[in-house]
């Protein structure tokens, strides 16, 4: 992710997955980006999972007007309730407003 | 990370790794996690690296002031510069101030 604007909001999700349903979340997950990116204000994600099953995904959004709406998507907040029964052991998720932000690419 | 105060800052670092000094960059690493929670301010930090190099390492701070004393440490500074020289190929920060946050834990 490049340099983002001050002032937009940053959505950081953390979370530890179960061995559960690996293909059921993939295909959710790869559902779930694809509608992120469509939404007013998407600026942007970014995921990394680790071999523990430990992932953080940071999306971003030019408001926090757009993050609330993203949370609310009737679509995301049912996938939301599958993430808790089925592929989450634990999660947080905080939501910051971008007060800095710097990009650097090895020259 | 359980959840965080609101007005407290995150920092969002999310590197790509070169295949370069592996032991160098290992102990590197452990090093800027022992110091960085002796720094005032710290709340904690979560970090998660892929298969295929790329790393998101999220730091907490009670404050932003807080979060630039630790980017100010002439530790950190120095192995910023072997960051830059060896072992990153491209790299973003974040630093926003957390205005929501939710932890959740399968009951």
């Amino acid at each position: 992710m490049a340099r983002l604007p001050i002032g937009s909001t940053s959505v950081i999700f953390i979370a530890q997955r179960s061995d559960a349903d690996a293909d059921g979340y993939a295909q959710a997950a790869h559902a779930m980006d694809a509608l992120a990116q469509q939404q007013p204000g998407y600026l942007g994600m970014e995921s990394v999972r680790g071999a523990d099953g430990l992932g953080i995904t940071v999306s971003y959004w030019a408001s926090d007007t757009d993050a609330k709406a993203w949370r609310d998507h009737p679509d995301h907040a049912a996938i939301r309730d599958a993430g808790r029964d089925r592929w989450y052991m634990h999660y947080s998720l905080h939501v910051a407003e971008v007060v800095r932000s710097y990009d650097w690419v090895k020259p």
